[in-house]
């Protein structure tokens, strides 16, 4: 009895290694994709229906907050190749530079105004600055960064991404408190290892966000 | 000379005609896309802002507004598998049911409540009524609706499609409006000719529209 | 007890065989795809081999009949990105307008002749009258007709799809048999309640066919 | 002159823009695909319909015949990931062991027997015998051949690929008509020079035709 | 008993909803695919790096050998599109004719010299002599051999294919050891059956190898 | 005048080779692909050779050196889907985070030892110290550094990808190299404005370079 809950505790994880595992983006070959154990007999609009996003997203002065609906939190998204991350930026908020693995981001400034920038292969910049209403376009796996630097008011965007699961890697943290080696970094960015360590302080606590 | 010119205007069609043409939204082998014609060396980062959205959809009493940034409106989408339509909705306003051939749609819900479905395959219906914040999933090529039946307040909603263009077939016009044999129509929608004429009347002006 | 236990062993090969899941027609990693449960040491051509369509499809006067060799069918198109139909319309024999939403159709006339048309986004029609031996496509996703209008013999051909699971909507009833709210309907088509009802009337016996 | 020279820098610049890559079956970014150099304001159902399959295809005793519907043949294919050749085989006709590089094969017989048969890469032969009206899938590269081995009337057939344009590669032809170093194939095969050169002799005349 | 009936139901369903598919080489939907029973918390380095191919490959006089990393070797190139192949030539060693039905092949040439040509749809031969350093390129599924013809001391190089499982077809065998009837393989190589005895000799003590 | 309209005849020709442009690498409808203005009656095997790669990499004392063979270089590799990077490493030598945004890379040890990782979406890092003959894996556009830290000779390494382009993006320079405003520089690194300064000085005078 204990082994059968155990063994299905054991399933369900197996469940969500899978479901979206091997996973990928491209052509469903039915209308949608329903996760294992729903019982399809009973599915209706609010499988395809996330409230996640009500109430808006909260920000704390100076600093920026987010939602997102990705397969994660939608699995009505799996094979559908889309999905979208909801922001808010107090003013003087700053996404760092960052990147999405697997997606082009599609940007609608719902609120506000925005400094934005990408750079290409060659370490040329594309900056603008948005206001409400304006759509802005960042290259599938491009750095890019994000701040309400101008705005006296809360700055409020929803980005949407090419990819059920786009993932987000942000360069601070990704190069700073990942623990590539010092030499690494010191050669490689042309500092001195007092440099590195204070690029490296901020992560010492082990503190790994969840960021886009 | 004339002829140069002549030719020049002849080669921007040949351009519409092909940019975009044989086009498909997978991989681009580049960091992005650029329309030829464009001196690449003063690029910035207006090609990749779009600012068509500014001031927001006018929309008149019962109806709908809409406008979009596809990869006609906004080339710099090319290959990048993303686009928006903007959409407002006036109390009683009528979305009719349509379908978007090249993409899915992930809709957010900027202001106002909106009544929306889809069907699958199996006619099923997957209806939800969606409030502020929320987000819902139309996979690709099925058929929906959307209408602010019980709203009084306009309802603004935005429009994410897994494609850089789309496409919109809204059916009352593509069955009714084309020309369709009056015999097939009675005989699949097993009324009489009266009932066909009727369904056909809103397009003998030939006001051919543009929809989503 | 064990019996539980050997359900997880089995299980946990069935997920190791399925792995990934999630239907797709993307390439294949290996030469074929075989369902899980199947001896592959006793797999021979028959595997390959459908029988289905032999004597062919039969037809009821002014009707239409049909047998599909799709995936579901046939479970070694799986992942190949091809799907046959095969089709007879009787003289008069109509199929309602319909799309494919996963799939481009290409249709070879067996014998007889076959009224066709399909309409682009902007509802232009793009009809033929074929002859047998001629070969016709309908783009992937685009709403198509077809009938046997002027034939006094059964009308056979064949559809190929770009897609090991083409799907079919079946727009009559997608439309007027799946309960979307009769204010959208009448709004949408420009007709009365009174006329929406009479295209909702064959759909109130809840006779859920397949089509194609 | 000096104008020549930069204009032709100008291309230069031009294919560096936009290039290489043409051919592909993905996505269209639009409904159909249509050549440049089309009036599209004149296009009609006659684009989308191959009237070259009329009157079949002759065959002389013992051997086959074929005619192709691919890309090359019917434009309106461009992009759409799918088209037909149509057959047919004498008694005693052999189509040769061959493969397609750029799509799956499924094959319809309108009438007759054949004797087919793929060899996956572990060199296991999956061959079946068909009849009229059977259905059989040879996968996206693997070799096949296919023959009217025991019939006594012609066998036709319509073969539908999973792109706009598979290829065809026969083998025969390719290993011993194509001129590979004699050395190489003695020792590939395990046999003699003479062997080899019996196994070249029917290329020597240069012929080289177009199969399938 | 009834229970166990219950359960086999209720797999039946699984299998349904996650139908068919898996391997495939497009887009994940995460950093990495992880196979199912690997504990995610102590993944580090070593399930990115394979030592499988240390100290090279031996070959023995006049033959050629092989190692391989694909995903069956080395599971971490699951979703990514990528793989390599090791192989040494010993003077006179013969890589026979065959093809990689799923990725084209990029050669790097560590050591030594090398015959190479492939055969393209029209049986023309596109061959080269390779010296150390150089790349040549074989397009996917299309027939190509190598042979160290003229060197004398042994040839290393490396193979990477655009698949993490890019499959082997061996013609000689394909052709020969996989019991295609006799009578095909007369009229298809226009020899007689005392030449296709030749031909098929090797295989007659059923040795069946894994190429490359 | 003439000229002008042999010129536009040209740019007709060469509209139609190039046509859909926009490269991808995804599937071809063609063997290979041939860029406009080659005679491909003349093309040959060495149109598929590539010798930029002889000689192998030069290298400075603690320093890297890198040659390319991809699409730009070896044209022949158009939507094929995979290429080339050949390194050096001195004793010492860095190659600095960076990553790819097209391709995953697929890592051969040629010679030496070579310190590597790089960090999933969660800052993780898999590092690993690779011998001769050792085979690593780096997932698409997931940041990734490099480094002969503890050799004492040269190390060479050949890397493939799995894009006939993938792109390369530096971070040092990406970063600190393209003018992002410093402002969200100190926000994103928690740093003062004279770190900023001190990692932006390597770039001050405006050295571009090509990595990898």
């Amino acid at each position: 009895m204990g082994f059968t809950r155990h063994a299905a505790a054991v399933l369900c994880v197996v469940f969500l290694t899978v479901s979206g595992a091997r996973g990928s983006d491209p052509e469903l070959t039915k209308d949608f994709s329903i996760p294992p154990g729903i019982d399809t007999s009973k599915l209706d609009g609010s499988f395809f229906t996330y409230t996640g996003f009500r109430g808006g997203v909260s920000t704390a002065p100076g600093e920026t907050g987010s939602k997102k609906a990705t397969v994660v939190e939608f699995p009505a998204l799996d094979g559908l190749g889309i999905s979208f991350f909801l922001m808010s930026f107090a003013p003087g908020g700053v996404l760092p530079p960052h990147l999405h693995p697997r997606g082009s981001k599609l940007i609608y400034m719902i609120q506000g105004t925005l400094t934005v920038g990408f750079m290409d292969s060659n370490h040329k910049l594309y900056n603008s600055t948005l206001e409400e209403g304006d759509v802005y376009v960042v290259p599938r796996a491009l750095v890019h960064y994000m701040a309400n630097l101008d705005g006296d008011k809360e700055t409020k965007v929803i980005f949407a991404f090419s990819s059920s699961n786009p993932g987000s890697i942000r360069l601070p943290e990704n190069l700073f408190g990942s623990k590539i080696p010092t030499k690494v970094l010191e050669k490689s960015f042309g500092v001195s290892e007092q440099v590195i360590e204070q690029l490296e302080a901020p992560y010492h606590k082990n503190t790994t966000g969840d960021y886009h």
